[in-house]
């Protein structure tokens, strides 16, 4: 027996849905419940798969379960496809798993043909009308099936309109329609060679060949690549008796969400037009009205319809977004879907729904997409503006801005502390732009990649930033910078001119944009906190600074994971002190230098620790190669060509300028021994502590003088102290001892007691694979994914995202940019090994994560499924988190 | 009852090593067999160990053992310690598992006292005697255990030479000694605040004291720390009745090798002093004789002792280096132990001994160390000259060579080419010097690790190479180069000057030097055919060239393990049309730019499969980024610079200047396009063949017109296609169509039926992690652990080695440097897991490793121990690999 492709409505139902596509499983579903659904029939998306998978032909016996099902179509209805006297019309409708626009999407009043368009009449008592019915049906067929041109059909429609002197298509009289059909059909045949299809089954049969092909359009095919669609998924095909919106005011169509998509108020939402088809609704001749105002018009029917929203969503138990149509004042439903809704709507909708006892918490959770929370914690740019968008860069920031142009970190901080908004514009930013970054509304730079230092200082600091944006070009001389136009010419923006930019999406746009303020509703606050009460992995936040400490622990984190020592170096007024210690020729001059830094790092950890009292806070030892601390090399190489030069050609000052070659010339002698050529894997990290153990004692020291402190004043602190990059057990023990023994020597000192633990980052295979051994010497692990996805691909990601990520992502080399989804399988695998091996070793190890991908819903779950104890992200990501985790919690309970 | 801590000789035997130590096993075997060695007891190593447990306490019972012990001692000698009638003396010695230089190494005579002087004059009627060498022992105890002054000895010694008028201490009246000794005790009182001890079991005690303290002298553990040593090995103490070679003329001491350690023929080989202890032969006073003279001197003597060296040679079925004395005309044997020898000794006897049918093939394999065959197959520098050496780099390439110094490649190919011996001296090399090193001796750097492309390409041709010297300063300018001398100052060794240079140890030698010639003996050919029938694994070459192939053949290479084409690519006169490829600004021009370099390629696959004919040969298609193939960015900065400044300053020549200006810094431009932050991880590799097909699909197609032809002309080749740097399967998958697509396109062009394979280096933990994926698309798995070592621990090589693996190796972190030994607990854990999910996959895959590691014996053994088919390596590495090779199937049967 042959394979069923044919399902009539009330043979499925909501949970076939990818055998049926969403629209039909809606429709078999909203048939099953009793509701007013016109009869019809669905062809499988298994139909699509064999279509394709039998060289575009359809599978045997297709057409004949489509023509038995259309039979009880009409044995229900009591008409016949093609009968001249009563015929039978259907709608063609695709439908998908997923809603993709792009594939085609409706023929409505197939069955029409030079004989059953009178039987249409007969049956309306409207010869205008069927006779319209019948020219939109062939202008529709003849382009999406035949591919006849719609211009064409648009020259004779104007002729016609012309010749009877009226302006709309609505007011052509019956004997210029009929005419116009004719020349239509000619028009068809001369265009593509074929005769109009006659024959109502031949009309199906293309139709549903259309469906089909439209699956494999270009512009489907970019939207599955586009939102990550699988290709072998396949459309089903939905033909389905017609109901008539137009046939008179009793009539009418309309669409309608239950609640508020936009606010997730509990209201009807929506719009209808009086006898009128679902395109001209679309076509916006006429202005539809709220839905509300039906109940004036049709009363019963609006009570039905009300009533019928409820069922749907009690049924659903969620949003709807509905389509009816009335015909002759019976009420139709053509289709019905969860609406999408902003991220407020399902914020308050989820936890709204949980009040009225429709949806228990857990489902609540469920309803939010995590990163659309995002919205909610940013301003953005308002989505209805009317956007100059003159260049996109990288999105590494969220949030957005406007502000003047500016470029160069002095002026901007200049600037900043008047008031003035400004964005900061530069090629890209070094610590010595931290003091312009900090009174900045927003950074745009023009290279470097999501993890540059002007995205991960952007994001630390809550503030936007767009970077790597390649096509402005900045020339610091001219103050300006130059972007190619749409037009294909060259635009300069000087500084003064105003922009904005959206961190969330990359763009960069001409002068001021309405902004919509980030709001936190009390539902955001109910919904996180049952997610709290649903999770069961930790969230905490990466922060350096006792303010962004503050702003984590007001967002609901529960300690600190990452703490970078690093940025407390590169402050502007350090950054001297931190170059003297590099540049010390000996142990003893830069423990004078280190000594002057150790009241400074001291002061850093009272302030988070402080901030975070009650909480753990995981400080990591210094992990940058010292070169990021001391100048370009480039730039001190073109300094020193220059004084060469002017050497050779100026004649005065050569004494001044003597000198000062000869201290350049020893500064870049200095950045030359520190050059390295791969510096991702260079000397940085622990091995700058084992090379350099003063370093690392100082930040001990400083670690340890603070908790005392802290502790003498009463406040609760929990110090762990994190070794980064480990390789191998004996980095580990030889850096542990000098923690421990700086402890004790702290303790001693103060007479104060205090705890701590010592714990390393797992962010280097080999300390993954050797995670057991690690572990002896380890009271905590702290998974280091952006470096752990670096060395586990070898991918290094400034370069990768710049240079080839992008053809691998067109080729579909990797399911997902690595360096945001976690890799499962490869560096996943290295964190399942390392969770397993740590714990074989010591029982009690805390296990968490401190990459961005802590942040990430879909690497969450991934950590709650191999059990870490908590995830680490930026501040304004710890809600997303928060959510994501009880999402993970739910899922895999 | 308390642990046995003493041993009477006949108590041992050689297998107990590690408790009696080498010296003390093998005098305890000798007296087994029965050979005459006079009687004595041996400490075991663990009482070292626990007199160091102990906080350097001896441990309980240990002085009553070798009291019990000493009696027995005393009854077979019929002499007691500390009669004064008839005292017995002994040695006590150290004795390591490892003789260890730096260790305490003899106290003689000891149990002589006031009063046993007498008894020693009275057995040997010899006043002068048993006085010298009562001095003797004063001193050397004083010295060593109580920590005298040397110096204040020998002072004292001066004076009563001068006051009795002797040149030389043996020409000492018996009064003067007498007079003399008592000078020595009054001073050790004075200076070391004890008296010098009179009892002999308190002499003994502090001796022992003094061997257990010498195991962690600063020395000592130095050596250990150099010779990779465990610390907790402990040392063992032999304590030995006295014979003495110093009471006549029928007495002597001597020292022999059974073979010629420097040759290894079979001819004693020794020498020996009549009337003389073994002090006096190291002190050089009188010149000590051929061994074969003892024939003559002591007929009777000499037989026994030749008698004695085959019993030796059969019962420890080696080579043996004995020590021996002879007292009033009898032999007594104080040493025996396998002697060491030289990389030619080694292989002749180990082949010569298996046809004496004193070892098997096993054996024989077992007996030469694999790295020692680098001797052989290189030229070195003669181990007796005496050498000024100037500095010490890397030691980059084995091997030695003297020549001019030389700074600029023309000027080395020119003068090479006129039969010059030159040595090519640069900062570094590029593919620009190629011609240069082609015609150099030997190649000098001043930077880069031992990866760097001087390196490389110097092991790859043969060449020596020393490079990264960093105490030298090139000035090019001045054509010269300076280095600090020994004495402080700088010393300018110019162009034209004559070096040496040591590849195999990175010394820079001042002048010519004498060399030793290799020489590949039929012994040489004998043990390493053995080799080959024994070992499992097989061996290849990594060869780019047909000449390289060819050698690489003659060593005994079955197949190419890697054909690198960039070094194809970086061809000085192939270099600019690589250029014109990458500048290209579409497919078009590239493509132009590609078909110039089809030729050229197949042109080097034709040789390289013609040369190994009838073996496989694994291609790797482009591995390195772009840039590499492009000048060098700072210094286009710098041209760029200047120009504009000459701009600036000189008004004649603008036009010229602008026109050169705007050329570079379009270069430039694209420079710095390509400029990654971290090539290593960055654009390169199959990243490259995704990015640009058509590249990889100009190499496939060049190999498969190269095969296709040496088909046709009757050749067997086995081409492999190799795809490098593969993280994730559909990489392969894509690149895997392109190669097969190209191969049937050649096929159907040419008419050719050929075979070949596709597979992929194994160089990044992602791919060992998902093997079971990639196996699906290759048919072999090639290990690229250079790469694989740096992606697992997170080290680039080059800054690794020059930044800090020297702190690592001083704070032991690490045991090896993992470039070098494979680490088998990280990399070689991704290897095991790679091996055995691609296996399980494709259970016929062929996997062997071509980082630098397959030519290293230890990673060899573990390359053998998972499973891999093949190493490969340099081509003057494949003698040792087939070494290493069989010696892990030995060790591992």
């Amino acid at each position: 027996m042959s394979k069923k492709w044919v399902y009539l409505f009330e043979e499925g139902k909501a949970e076939m849905k990818s055998l049926l596509g969403g629209k039909g499983a809606n429709l078999a579903e909203m048939t099953n419940i009793g509701l007013p659904v016109p009869p019809g029939l669905t062809i499988t998306t298994e139909a699509c798969n064999a279509y394709y998978d039998h060289g575009k032909d359809f599978p045997e016996s297709l057409m004949s379960q489509v023509k038995a099902a259309l039979e009880q179509v009409e044995a229900k209805l009591g008409k016949k496809f093609g009968d001249p006297q009563n015929p039978l019309l259907v709608s063609v409708r695709s439908g998908a798993v997923f809603s993709m626009p792009g594939m085609m999407d409706t023929i409505l009043n197939l069955g029409l043909n030079d004989e059953t368009v009178n039987g249409l009449t007969e049956a309306t008592q409207n010869r205008r009308f069927a006779l319209d019915c019948y020219r939109r049906f062939i202008q529709m067929y003849s382009d999406v099936v035949l591919g006849a041109s719609h211009a064409e059909f648009e020259h004779i429609l104007e002729s016609y309109r012309d010749k009877q002197g009226v302006r709309f298509d609505n007011e052509l009289s019956p004997e210029s329609l009929s005419a116009m059909i004719e020349d239509f059909k000619v028009m068809v045949k001369k265009t593509t060679g074929q005769l109009f299809p006659q024959d109502p089954m031949a009309q199906l049969e293309g139709a549903i060949r259309a469906v089909f092909s439209s699956w494999n359009n270009d512009r489907a095919i970019i939207y599955r690549q586009i939102h990550k669609i699988p290709d072998d998924l396949g459309t089903a095909v939905n033909v389905q008796s017609m109901v008539f919106g137009n046939m008179g005011n009793d009539c009418g169509t309309g669409v309608a969400f239950t609640r508020n998509p936009s606010t997730g108020e509990k209201t009807l939402y929506g719009e209808y037009l009086i006898n009128a088809q679902g395109e001209d609704v679309v076509a916006g001749i006429r202005t539809p009205l709220h839905i509300s105002l039906l109940q004036e018009e049709m009363p019963a029917v609006f009570d039905q319809f009300v009533n019928i929203c409820g069922i749907l969503e009690k049924h659903y138990r969620n949003m709807q977004d509905i389509e009816f149509t009335i015909q002759g004042g019976k009420l139709w439903m053509l289709q019905t879907r969860n609406g999408k809704r902003t991220a407020a709507a399902a914020v308050k909708i989820a936890v709204d729904m949980v009040e009225e006892n429709l949806i228990n918490k857990e489902e609540a959770i469920q309803r939010v997409e995590p990163e659309h929370l995002d919205q909610l914690l940013h301003r953005r740019i308002d989505p209805t503006a009317k956007l100059t968008v003159i260049a996109t860069g990288l999105p590494a920031s969220p949030g957005a801005a406007s502000g003047k142009i500016v470029f160069d970190a002095d002026e901007a901080e200049a600037l900043g502390k008047t008031g003035e908004k400004i964005i900061l514009v530069r090629t890209e930013t070094t610590p010595d732009d931290i003091h312009g970054i900090v009174q900045a509304q927003g950074i745009l730079t023009s290279r470097g990649g999501m993890t540059s230092h002007a995205a991960v200082v952007a994001r630390q600091m809550g503030k936007t930033c767009v970077c790597g944006c390649e096509t402005l070009r900045i020339d610091y001389a001219r103050q300006e910078f130059i972007v190619p136009t749409a037009a294909g010419d060259l635009k300069a923006y000087k500084k003064g001119d105003t922009i904005s930019i959206d961190g969330s999406t990359g763009r960069v746009i001409e002068g001021v944009v309405p902004m919509l303020e980030p709001e936190l509703t009390s539902e955001f606050q109910t919904l996180l906190s049952w997610a709290d009460e649903i999770r069961t992995i930790g969230v905490r936040a990466n922060a350096d600074k006792p303010q962004e400490a503050a702003q984590a622990r007001a967002f609901g984190a529960t300690g600190i994971g990452l703490c970078r020592t690093e940025h407390m170096f590169m402050a502007q007024e350090r950054l001297p002190i931190v170059q003297e210690m590099i540049l010390s020729q000996n142990l003893e001059e830069r423990q004078v230098a280190l000594a002057k830094l150790l009241p400074m790092q001291q002061e850093d950890f009272y302030g988070i620790l402080k901030a975070m009292s009650g909480f753990p806070v995981c400080i990591r030892l210094l992990d940058p190669p010292l070169h990021e601390f001391l100048p370009n090399e480039e730039d001190l190489v073109v300094e020193v060509t220059k004084m060469r030069c002017a050497l050779e050609y100026a004649d005065d000052q050569k004494e001044a300028i003597l000198s000062k070659l000869e201290e350049t010339e020893a500064l870049l002698k200095k950045v030359r021994t520190l050059h390295e050529f791969n510096p991702m894997l260079g000397h940085r990290g622990c091995r700058l502590g084992i090379t350099y153990p003063e370093i690392y004692g100082m930040q001990a020291r400083a670690i340890f003088q603070a908790v005392a402190q802290l502790v003498q004043e009463g406040y609760e602190v929990e110090p762990e102290v994190e070794i980064p990059l480990v390789v191998h057990i004996n980095e580990l023990a030889f850096l542990r001892q000098l923690v421990v023994d700086t402890a004790e020597a702290v303790m001693a000192e103060t007479g104060v007691k205090f705890e701590y633990t010592v714990g390393t980052m797992i962010e280097v295979p080999r300390a993954a694979l050797t995670a057991d051994q690690i572990a002896k010497e380890a009271q905590f692990f702290s998974f280091g994914t952006n470096d752990l996805t670096q060395t586990t691909f070898g991918f290094s990601r400034d370069d990768a995202e710049s240079k080839f990520l992008g053809y691998y992502r067109d080729r579909k080399i990797l399911p997902e940019n690595p360096f945001i989804v976690l890799d499962r399988e490869g560096v996943g695998q290295l964190m399942k090994i390392a969770v397993e091996k740590g714990r074989a070793t010591r029982p009690e190890l805390l296990v968490g994560i401190c990459g961005e991908h802590g942040g990430e819903p879909s690497s969450i779950e991934f950590c709650h499924l191999i059990g870490l104890d908590f995830v680490s992200c930026s501040p304004y990501r710890v809600p997303i988190a928060r959510l994501a985790a009880a999402q993970a919690a739910v899922k895999n309970s």
